[in-house]
């Protein structure tokens, strides 16, 4: 435990109880950064409830022996075949008994967690692609909102933009789907008609431009495979080759036809933190990364009808409450009202939010979901529903899978399973325990940001010119517990940009950080920003760091920085941008930082990943990267340091720009 | 080291010199089965290379502390997100930070392992399918060499089989691709087709009846992701699904459509064993699993040009070399001559053949090139070339990735590279290993099986009826090291089987084993074989061992059974029948064993795979799935013991049969 922790148990029941009982107690930053979790973890003690802070604990620190493993802390291992499990070491060029070396099994193992990653943003895309078919077809609760963009991008694609808003939609379902199936010996169209110039260029010389996204992935795990590819450089290109091809194919194709689908993020205010769940109503949290059940269930919530039911049952009313991932993707969109209420919080507040006793129904897509939730939902009394075959938990059989054209159907009868639990939840839960609750401004994207500056990139073009923004950092990251409590370190390092003048855009679990923790507000430009930054946001009226959705917006930021980079004349590697991630977690995280490097990015990530065991795989990704795409990893587990690097970075880039 | 063990050191050096060098000796039984690689270990040591053998003692005995991790052998540990490395201990209900058991970590890797084989297998179907339509177009070397066959498949896959070969190939390539590319949620038509009622119907009862492969391979890759599906059940149940959608997908359609262009494979004989590889040629080795430029090769290599070539660069002759599963692909298809030499063995060979100094090409394709190949290639003075996109080396930047439309141009390029590699590798072969070389029958299939019986399966169902064979064996399986040397256990336990009366078909590495170590021959039907399965093999002319191509076999071999349960009006799990992996090694052969336990089959595997920290998983697979599939998963170390459970399997479904 850090030195002068601040011991909760303490607190609560005295220090003697904490020594008697044996009881894990626990320093307030190890746990979060926001209050209402911290409080949660009290209660969540007292009842006695696995959790992932004492889970963690009981894991180790890194590094203590017969806890976290040193081999497995450093990469150096791997278990893919029955002449394993080996463990490498390099100083010693002692080898898996294949061969490989230390360099080979980390990198290896990262272009495998990079291959998930990629694969479940492709599954989120493949679910939105099926849905605006459906929805072209007239067969689903959805419409076509944004006809504007549905030809915008139909036209950047290349396609026929006349006619019907299904029939352009149903043309680029079968173009963008087409693209997908593409071998990786074809180049994808998609990137070819997306991506900067001067980057396909550069990925042409590599041999990194990518064909379709399966044939890509297919590509990357077979090379994964015992005795295939043990080189760390080929592994690392590979890693990048997907990265792009994700980008632009998943992420991209994603969020803007999920915008098509659902609307494009535009600022306004939402409730967040945990204060948001209110036990005399009906909550139902539509939890992951998929907004389509989500959305389903906010129209019929809105209909008097259903709040009509929840009334019946004794509640005060029904509520969709926005929940991680899900929650992001819901949030950026749809505006606030009494139904659709608020945002809870990031994945580590998860177990949270189960033990306040508030929820109803959890309705589970895709990812991020806990495997402990039906021990809670025990507990806690509520339903745990997985929405997606992906997703699967011990002990609960009952499921209802997403399928567009029943989304309405499904909708319904999760809200009436929310409704008839909420009668026999109602008696249990404990009073008392009163959580913080706060707005913050939700949904900026590269329309929104372009109205807010009256059409034109040029003001901010502008301030970056002119220094009063020094430059621009994109956040992309999730929650981890690592090295510090729930976004601790992440907020650490959003206020000392802010700071020195650099403007934030903030994505994934990490912006769910910087809502709570309330730095997407305009109070957080006069609390924290640096003089020149707080003038442009005040004058701008925006905060200081942009909430601009959830890790599937990488995409959108990458095709918003080469917009940027025309505007400017210079190539993406040359912007005074970075790219970080202070608490990557899992999977679509690392994919997203090495997608970063190929984009041409300086790329801040923490915590230190598991591949130091490969000193030469250190230094290409962490120096000679930059002589190879442009981009560079910094890892760097203190927040000023971390800042001190990417300012400089930043500062090496206005020189070379000459501004 | 095992105790009585005969140090080769001692007999070459005398034990002081073993003792004063603190050389790791080794039994002989811990190197291989074969003397050729015995001999072979001797050679690399007095070279003072890196070897398989030696990297394996390096890694130690499994449980050892501080050599193999007890918690990687048991499957019991997480590197997946950055809140771990994570170690899991099911008896404490010690679980990962986010909450998964040690069951769910166990298989969640178990699942990842599989996708990489089904990834793998489907990459080279891509291959074939690719070759297939370009030689429909007449742009390859090859040519439509079973007509008769492409239309009987077409004519399965409800195609219309009138026209030209070409127009019917390039209708076939067009629904299989279609196929590969339907999404989860919608049933293969392939599987629909292909597989047994009684299987599809169980599948659709325990929705794990696939859907196209690309799809279930994203579906299956996004379920591993963190905090998506930690159940080990589920995860189980999608390796199956994932296992029947790779089986007739991917190998099914794989085998039959290399069929289609080289030859279905008929009987004959081949030359085996390192012995193959003679100095004086000139060498060239195509090696890994795809066979397309291997075939284009040898078509040149034929030429009388190409042997005068050879001939002038001071060489004997000009020689392709089958190696591996490469190797298996060709030498099941193509009679030997003096060209199309001989096989050498399966994967642990490698670097004894590398190390014979005879190698003058190594052309690597897509998989089992270990990652030391440079160094031996830098000591031993050959070509390392990758010929496929999946394959790179530390320090070998000269490729030439396979391209259906340039095969031939490709394989002029490989034999100069070899004729000029010749002139500088003549010189520095050291004289005196005379290695030995036997002849094995290969090159069985459904189609030739029924040849030798006349055509059709009856003379085989009645001595399985009257009891003379007892039971059939499918060995799909690799070789590895972990608890004996090369082959060694896999030969134990086939001899045993034969010994018993059943049939045993090899597939796999361990094809190459049986192939090289005599059993795949008439004589060993003599004297290995029980008196009532040695009289059937004498009366039809074929060994008790029947080479039946390469673990992407399995699938044909599922067709197989498919046959056969219909002739015999019995579903698959009711056959005397059992799938055996004596010596898995990697990810495909965990996928065909997964897969064997969705067909039914009773599954024999060995080494012990690293799933014992998960006490449920255990029981589910090796107990529960009875009850699930009808297959059961068999884990024994011991061969005796293990025949001991595939005979009891058998005589149980011959008393269930009647039989």
């Amino acid at each position: 435990m850090p030195e002068g922790g601040f011991l909760l148990c303490e607190v609560r029941r005295g220090k003697e109880a904490a020594v008697k009982w044996g009881v894990i107690t626990m320093d307030k930053e190890r746990i979060s950064y926001h209050e209402s979790v911290q409080k949660m973890y009290e209660r969540i003690k007292e009842d006695n409830m696995t959790n992932v802070w004492d889970r963690y604990e009981a894991q180790g620190i890194g590094g203590v022996p017969d806890r976290r493993c040193n081999f497995c802390m450093a990469g150096a291992r791997c278990d893919l075949c029955s002449n394993g499990p080996c463990r490498s070491d390099a100083s010693k060029d002692k080898r898996g008994v294949c061969g490989i070396t230390a360099d080979g099994m980390a990198m290896r193992m990262m272009l495998l967690r990079n291959v998930m990653g990629a694969s479940t943003y492709q599954y989120h895309t493949d679910q939105t692609i099926r849905t605006l078919r459906e929805t072209a077809k007239g067969n689903t609760p959805y419409k076509i909102s944004e006809p504007e963009k549905l030809r915008t991008f139909a036209g950047r694609l290349g396609l026929e933009t006349g006619g019907t808003d299904s029939e352009v939609a149903l043309r680029l379902c079968e173009f963008v789907e087409k693209d997908f199936n593409r071998p990786a010996y074809e180049q994808s169209q998609i990137v070819e008609l997306l991506a900067p110039p001067e980057r396909k260029k550069r990925w042409e010389e590599l041999d990194i431009f990518p064909g379709g996204i399966y044939g890509e992935m297919m590509y990357s795990t077979s090379s994964c495979l015992t005795n295939v590819d043990g080189y760390y450089v080929s592994l690392a290109l590979k890693a990048m080759r997907l990265g792009v091809a994700m980008a632009y194919q998943s992420q991209i194709v994603n969020e803007y036809c999920q915008d098509i689908l659902f609307g494009i993020p535009r600022p306004h205010m939402m409730r967040v933190d945990l204060g948001v769940l209110e036990p005399e109503y009906v909550n139902v949290l539509p939890n992951g990364h998929e907004p389509f059940i989500g959305f389903a269930m906010v129209q019929l919530a809105r209909k008097p009808e259903w709040q009509e039911k929840a009334k019946a049952a004794g509640a005060k009313g029904l509520r969709i409450i926005a929940s991680i991932e899900t929650g992001q993707e819901m949030i950026q969109r749809w505006e606030e009202d009494d139904v659709f209420y608020g945002f809870t919080g990031n994945w580590i507040s998860q177990e949270a939010v189960f033990a306040s006793g508030t929820v109803d129904l959890f309705a589970a897509d895709m990812n991020c979901s806990l495997p402990v939730a039906p021990l809670y939902a025990a507990k806690y009394g509520f339903k745990l529903i997985p929405v997606s075959g992906l997703v699967a938990f011990e002990g609960i059989t009952e499921r209802l899978n997403y399928n567009p054209v029943e989304a309405d159907k499904q909708a319904a009868i999760l809200l009436d399973m929310a409704i008839e639990n909420f009668k026999t939840r109602k008696g249990s839960v404990r009073p008392g325990l009163k959580l913080p609750m706060k707005e913050a401004v939700v949904g900026f994207s590269t329309e929104s940001i372009l109205d807010a500056l009256g059409g034109t990139l040029d003001p901010l073009l502008d301030a970056i010119k002119s220094g009063a923004i020094k430059g621009v950092v994109g956040m992309v990251s999730c929650t981890t517990l690592r090295d510090t409590g729930q976004d601790v370190h992440s907020v650490a390092v959003v206020k000392e940009l802010i700071k020195r003048n650099i403007l934030v855009l903030s994505m994934g679990c990490g912006n769910g950080a910087m809502q709570v923790a309330g730095l997407c507000s305009l109070e957080a430009a006069r609390e924290f920003a640096g003089d020149s930054l707080k003038a442009v946001c005040e004058a701008l009226g925006v905060p200081p760091v942009l909430s601009y959705g959830t890790c599937t917006d990488t995409g959108r930021l990458a095709d918003l920085l080469g917009t940027i980079s025309g505007a400017l004349g210079a190539p993406v590697p040359d912007l005074p941008v970075a790219a970080a991630a202070p608490e990557y977690m899992e999977q679509k995280a690392t994919i997203d930082a090495i997608f970063a490097l190929a984009l041409g990015l300086y790329t801040y990530v923490n915590p230190v990943p598991t591949i130091t065991g490969g000193p030469n795989l250190v230094k290409l990704l962490t120096e000679d990267c930059r002589e190879v795409t442009g981009g560079v990893m910094n890892v760097e587990t203190d927040a000023v340091k971390a800042v001190d690097g990417i300012e400089q970075h930043i500062m090496e880039k206005r020189k070379k720009l000459g501004i």
